[in-house]
């Protein structure tokens, strides 16, 4: 197995973009990741593309040719990688191995989702789609619904308070601010939080990330050569995959994600790290019982500590780990089948200096984790600086 | 890069199946090949779905970890692939890197589709959406009426005769008439073809493959540590794969595949064999002037002289090159995801000598073509005998 490097990096802005079609968003992020790079058209082997339900979302599927000829490079196999929210860094993982094993050099991976142009409820419709249709969403339970059960118990079994949640809502709206990328760039204080329209109690309008338009890519390449290209490289250290129940209630758990732990375990294994050497995460905040719940089955709390910790302060922008400092999926916004890789692009602008305002300081080591569904897959990469 | 091999085979009959649901589908075909390749669930690394569209067929995306879950595997991390008709044959290609490459011993790759439950008009219009829907299928032309014009175009360039396309599904019914798992295990005499009712012209009812319920799975492993396992293994020598435009009118050619020519070409490549050296192949029939131009493509027939061909019967079973002998797309059906798995599992049949009244004779060396959309995507697989 070869190092693979991270030597290009592309993205949209994330939003409601309504003059951008799925293809413009496709390729507008991956152009911009293969002039990062600086690679030629005829160097790329392969082009990954996770995408959620374009299907659904603009009657297209069979995208990744689609976005690949758009581009010019007809001439390039492609694929579409699909698990749900969990879409993007799944396309990583397949790009990384299709790169590490010796059988590709260089390979684009991207993400695109175009949710808008169905309105409101019917992209809520299709998110639930990826949770268990048969036994959750035809009776009714919504994506809002079911994470609001894991908040409930979670807060039941630990304490866990309604400001808590809300302070994951404020930190990640505060970071985003700093982020010229991201769908929302304004501070939302406490007391706008804690007032909004409840969603699915105890989650609340602030509780909630977006449904946006939005695409994100990377370039990869073995650590060998990375140096020969223009951009400058950063390495992924390890990944891994998880997996749990499809329905919410087939879990053990409640007040964690199975998927989220597994898939951890294995990235920091191979990567011979540790949660405490992380200098910051993008995690999959979807809602932020997410967050609370990612940021302790990653280790960085332990369970039922993610809350309390949020709520100091531990996990604000160069404090004991920066958490989601882009803004995550709250602030940044959620362009379901391209989080994966605009979670990449944070970490690799972190990891280069390049982050500005919202730069961890000395970033050396950074976590990506995205989850699919009400989590019944979870992705995990750890990113580290070149020199 | 290390020789894999296929060491368990499943598939489910293929139809209109309305007492099965995709998980059940999935998990039957699946379940099948982990009993005969006599793997244990704990020995599963990965899983690989190919599925063109359960977002819009059932309702439901992220359908890998739904399928795996009901089978019992819930611990094992699992993606869905998408090409169009080409996801089964791309879902596979995945899974035999991840285990070329040495990152995975045991993989499972399945493909599945529910196409029945949507109804015949809605299922052809989602069918369309892995054309080009904004370029093509928006403005009404249909997967029918792309292949016609195809079809018309070999006809006028090459002199290739509606007798000739007619001799592909005489040929294929023949041939599905051999097969317990074909949707249609019936003979049709050539003038029943010629007389039927038109779709697109020049393409009638029978020129068209029917869309269908069914799934199919294989087990991979190294080859190194076939021997080990119950299933009586089958050599993958090579894959490929390739692109082109995604609308048929950006196409440099109409009589060509450039896809299917640009995959045929790596794997060959791969394999360090040759079209003559092939004993068989299951093409991508879904239309009779696909099999025309995927055995031009592929090599087997220069171009313009695969419908002579057809109509000598030098593509019948155990004649110079024997094509589709499952029945292909035309008569053992097409579940659209899972074709590409559907082929692979013919050819295992073939090579480990089990086909029945269908069998190649001493047949040592097969080739699986998997296409999506209207060609702008397609997969070459090489398999050979054990011993």
């Amino acid at each position: 197995m070869r190092d693979v490097a991270i030597i290009g990096i592309g993205e949209t802005k994330i939003g409601e973009l309504w003059d951008m079609s799925l293809r413009e968003l496709g390729i507008e992020a991956g152009l911009s990741a293969i002039r990062d790079a600086g690679v030629k058209g005829e160097e790329i082997e392969k082009i990954y593309i996770g995408n959620m339900s374009a299907g659904r979302l603009i009657n297209q599927e069979h995208i990744a040719p689609m976005i690949a000829d758009y581009a010019g490079l007809d001439d390039v196999p492609s694929v579409r990688i699909e698990s749900g929210g969990a879409s993007g860094g799944m396309a990583l993982t397949e790009g990384y191995m299709s790169v590490a094993s010796g059988i590709h050099d260089i390979v684009v991976v991207g993400g695109a989702e175009k949710m808008t142009d169905v309105g409101d409820q019917e992209a809520k419709k299709i998110l639930s789609a990826t949770a268990d249709w048969e036994w959750e969403s035809v009776f009714g339970a919504t994506f809002d619904s079911l994470y609001a059960m894991m908040a409930r118990y979670h807060m039941l079994t630990h304490g866990t308070s309604k400001e808590q949640l809300a302070s994951v809502s404020v930190k990640n709206h505060a970071h985003g601010a700093l982020n010229p990328n991201a769908q929302f760039q304004r501070e939302v204080p406490m007391k706008f939080v804690m007032g909004a329209p409840i969603v699915s109690d105890p989650l609340s309008m602030f509780d909630c990330a977006p449904l946006s338009d939005g695409a994100a890519a990377v370039v990869l390449c073995p650590a060998g050569k990375a140096e020969s290209y223009m951009g400058e490289p950063v390495k992924i250290l390890g990944t891994g995959m998880g997996a749990d129940h499809m329905a919410v209630h087939d879990r053990r758990e409640l007040d964690a994600m199975k998927a989220t732990r597994q898939a951890g375990t294995k990235a920091f294994s191979l990567a011979g790290l540790k949660p405490k050497d992380m200098d910051f995460a993008e995690v999959h905040d979807n809602y932020t019982i997410s967050e609370i719940m990612a940021i302790e089955d990653l280790g960085f709390f332990p369970k039922g500590e993610g809350g309390p910790a949020t709520e100091r302060g531990d996990t604000s922008l160069n404090e004991k780990v920066s958490i989601n400092t882009s803004g995550g999926l709250k602030a940044k916004g959620q362009p379901v089948g391209a989080v994966g890789l605009n979670q990449a692009v944070e970490a690799v602008i972190q990891l280069r200096g390049d982050a500005g305002k919202r730069q961890v300081d000395d970033a050396e080591y950074g976590l990506i984790h995205n989850m699919g569904g009400t989590g019944a897959s979870a992705v995990v990469h750890i990113l580290g600086r070149w020199n």
